[in-house]
């Protein structure tokens, strides 16, 4: 359960920036060099590689060093847990809006039946 | 673009905490007095007060006082559109996997009319 919500807490943190939303978009469609990924930002790689190590430490990627080129691949479990956990929060919401919309239509139909 | 990226970076900063995600699970059975959600937890009140500070501030919860009591509810927006985006990501990377599936099974079927 630990473990659990350390993932949780990690794929979270990662995911609240909008350029490591960004990589793990681009990753979607496949691994990519470092370079690769670093093109379409304008800041300094040193800032660009502290997210990318972010990632890697948050479990939401891994990469590999082949020569001199660093390719970076996406671990889908750890988005895949984030997303199921939302998806039961919603899930759990909306049958509590589906019970109140019940009742508030039960007791129009009984307030209906009286005035009749 | 802006706002919507906002929106993302606040929604997951705030889900990345353990008591936060506790708190929310409590309030999509509804609305609770900030009382009723500290109970569950061993932690001072200002120390959990600071929690909620947070998730109101990220736009997960708004809240309201009445008298003495200050009951919190659940914004679902932020929620959705987190929920969305991780449903994005993964409906991406799950083309890009059948994608291969398909390249490799191709590739098979060809390899093996050549065997033939």
């Amino acid at each position: 359960m630990e473990n659990y919500q350390s993932s949780l807490d990690a794929a979270f943190h990662a995911l609240a920036d909008p350029t490591r939303r960004a990589v793990i978009g681009r990753l979607t469609k496949g691994p990519a060099s470092v370079k690769e990924l670093a093109e379409p930002f304008e800041m300094g790689l040193p800032s660009f590689m502290k997210h990318l190590q972010v990632l890697e430490r948050d479990g939401l990627i891994s990469s590999e060093k082949v020569g001199r080129v660093r390719t970076c691949r996406m671990n889908t479990e750890r988005l895949a847990a984030a997303e199921s956990w939302l998806c039961e929060q919603r899930a759990l919401w909306q049958r509590q809006t589906d019970r109140l919309a019940d009742y508030v239509e039960t007791r129009m139909v009984r307030s209906g039946d009286d005035a009749g």
